[in-house]
């Protein structure tokens, strides 16, 4: 058994030692080192990985430590929610700003600021989105009559990430890599209203969400093992797991999450119910991190590097 | 000033009488007895009123009471994830059953019990589901050829309602009513699943997701007035509050949640983060209830009737 | 197994009928409906019951429902945090009132207005604790000296309880009904504070906390079956359940709390955990309800009515 | 404004650039690099820094942290409650184990082990503790006989401290550098539970609460400035914001909590709560991080190294 136990936090610590030495602590640092432990092995076992998350965590600094993971191939394939994918796209042109949590929102209405918890995005950027989308969408339009038929979700993702030139992107990285990016709600948030915008003019233009359903489950199907990085919950979390449905289940899955369990929801959902469904596996080494993300994500990735 | 003080409980008290007496308790009680008073305004209001809700509350009981406020019109619109459609469908047939959170979920997985926090769900309704889907989805087919256009989320769960003889089922009322349900996300859940199995053989068949915008957008743009009473969290809550944006926000709004605001999610976000956005406008009434749904929605709905 | 479904919500339902169908909802609510059932055991086994709770259901209008529990004689022995005791005598003079979770704290600082939560207490009700106090101190005093010893936290606040004359009042009836009311820390809060004011002039003036642990002790062991109503968590609540270790736990346990297990807390423990301390017997019937007690507390009470 | 900015997660950053560079992440990344902030405000100020913390957080490694910051005399003033006064002893002789959150607990009843979280701690740590207490509880008694007044908490406290020789021991910092150990409710936990057993046979031994409060206030009212390091919720929160009342209120306060404000509870207060009372001074420098603090105190104590 594993004594409990401090250590010293000397000057010149390096960020890997500190995860390091979380699997004594207790709680959740040593179920944060367990996280650590667990990203290991899929990659050791060389599982296809999928990484899941929300899209406020594209609204805070994450975004960039996405943009690395998929840059250095820690993942094979991504699913998220449309926001996370124009919110990439937004902070290619400009940055979002740190605010307060208790700003006053009806002030914040009049500067045309718009609040994500503490994070301040002003409605320029949805101006700069629309002067994005709108040619993009034409492309794809066009794209659709030579195809003949509607194209999928992660097909006109892929587009726009061949449109980008940022390396702080994960959309950039995405394309680059070849490492798919499923959302099967496109039409949700702001590119779904300029989706519906364009759509009044180019009423022929859709989107079909189940073009994706194949090629998503050929990957789960194809791999020898497969592992889950499920960070926060929603749709994007259940894509990932209930698809592995198919093959018995996620060999290794990492949960990153601050939702509660009490309501049976989903999102606040641990491993182990997973598990009664087999869309995780009995067998599955698991991880369950109740922490925000902004916190969690950068310690494991440190602690995958040392 | 509103005196804070309790009531006296005695036998006999309606749930009504209960309800109206939480307005002087404080904390969420309070809150929740604002909820009745925001919805009585909105139905004074003639506004359209958009319910939100998610998966697991249909996995509970709250089915039954979705299916009550689509009969008795309380409401004008749905929006929701399509395991609320897929689970409102599977219990016409047989019922899910009462666990327990700490079940060991790796026994029931062997005895085929899918567990939603403590909530059992036999495989053999996964059965039942896919003898139900099949032929309806062969019909939709066929009206996907008929029509030279695949057809939004929306017209396939009308459909399906036009199919069921429940009146427990709030699919059966939705469509009774004419109570669009709209579903951005049809991809995802056991009905996903079904559609990929589907389209093995027949690959024409598809889903249209941008096909719902205009009549979602028109819902709201031509309101007078529009009401939210959105339960949980994830793309469903969103997509209303998303949608109200085109019209300067909402003008009333209830939400019920359990999510925590300080990671940032939309799912934890307050009513007030809403107004910054102008997907709630800032002169409307609102109020947030922290409190799982299968409590807060039956006294909600009881504060109502009296 | 009992079959997971709504009901009717009809206009003059009781609250008491509505909580018994609580039981086939699922979640929270059927939490709900079994905290009520462990209840009704812990009763007609005429367990020795205690109750405990923290402050701020004090400072809501749950107050004046522990009164009634303590009039009715539904608990025999209270374990509390000295907030409650000094906000419960400060409301036999004046009220608090309804605030506002998010007002501007340091425009309320200016006008003399406290918060906790969303309710309201304006600093003259402090004024008038301060006036209640200073006499009862000093009759306090004369009767260590005549002991010839420091009294100890539930003798001190039982003599409160004899002085006041409102029958809102948990103390009054606490004292009436000779249920003792056990508080370990009775020096914070602003109890606290005027203690120490107090003992600037009369230094010798002192509280025992070890002078009550015999008699709950001899609560515990002289019991033939015990039962707890734990509400919220802090060393009330482990003060009830560390207490029952001597005679091998708790027979029923009833916790409603809104903390959470993940770090370790006691706050947010759930009653399994007790088991295995010894401080709930592992044959025990015990409920764990995950809500606001504002909301929680009144239902469990009607349940228990009808 | 600060731009909302992911970093390069690189192999051998230290753990003191990773926190600088949550700065710019969001949500509770950026919480948690202002929480260094702040307390190196407090030290460039010369405050005098009250620290409190739950026992849960003795039970985890973070007992070894806590013994740094008195060490390096981090902190002025501790704040806690008793269970942490009792681990920290029996951590002196033999460790705690790490064990499972969803480990069976009727099972670990059985083999003695007793769970706190994922901390599993064997009976025989409390046989220990009682061989300890004992003859240490004796000399109390004499030193309470020699000054013929009863010991104040704190002062017994400090004696403890006086008996152990470890270094990885809090008291034992405490005791050598002077830092005085303030426990409100010293009768909870096991530690009152043996003071109750001592007591049998000693009934003349007891404990007067009252004792510390002039030490205290005077510790607050002598300070040019004052901070706290408040983490968990609970009596020992209350105990710094609330003495620091006297004063105008607190300069600086750092919370590090898991609680949820919705049910108006101290423990889930936010540090703008306590401005309305004055515990906090309006012009304070605060931060407010929500996470585990077995995640969260390594960090801000990597921050402030380097």
């Amino acid at each position: 058994m594993i004594e409990v136990k401090g250590f010293e936090i000397k000057s010149g610590l390096t960020a890997g030692e500190l995860v390091a030495s979380f699997s004594s602590l207790g709680f959740q640092a040593s179920e944060l080192a367990k996280a650590v432990s667990v990203i290991r092995s899929m990659r050791k076992d060389k599982a296809t990985i999928f990484l899941s998350f929300t899209s406020n965590m594209v609204s805070s600094g994450l975004r960039e430590l996405f943009a690395q993971m998929c840059r250095d191939k820690l993942v094979d394939v991504v699913v998220t929610s449309i926001g996370s994918v124009e919110e990439d796209l937004m902070k290619t042109k400009a940055p979002f700003f740190l605010g307060d949590f208790n700003a006053d929102d009806a002030e914040l209405h009049k500067k045309e600021i718009n609040r994500i918890g503490n994070v301040f995005v002003p409605t320029a950027r949805y101006v700069e989105l629309e002067k994005m989308l709108k040619p993009f969408f034409l492309k794809e339009l066009n794209k659709q009559k030579e195809k003949g038929r509607l194209l999928s979700p992660s097909e006109v993702i892929r587009d726009l990430g061949e449109t980008i030139e940022d390396e702080n992107s994960f959309l950039y990285w995405c394309f680059k890599n070849n490492i798919p990016v499923f959302c099967p709600a496109p039409t949700d948030g702001a590119f779904g209203l300029q989706l519906f915008f364009f759509k009044q003019d180019h009423a022929e233009f859709g989107i079909d969400v189940t073009g994706d359903m194949k090629s998503l489950s050929d990957l789960v199907l194809n791999a020898e093992k497969t592992g889950g990085i499920i960070l926060g919950g929603g749709f994007a979390k259940h894509h990932v797991i209930g698809m592995n449905l198919v093959r018995g289940g996620l060999d290794y899955a990492v949960y990153v999450c601050t939702a509660s369990e009490y309501d049976g929801s989903l999102s606040g959902a641990r491993t182990k119910e997973a598990v009664s469904w087999g869309k995780i596996n009995e067998k599955a080494k698991t991880a369950f991190v109740d922490c925000d993300a902004t916190i969690a994500l950068p310690l494991i990735l440190a602690g995958l590097k040392d």
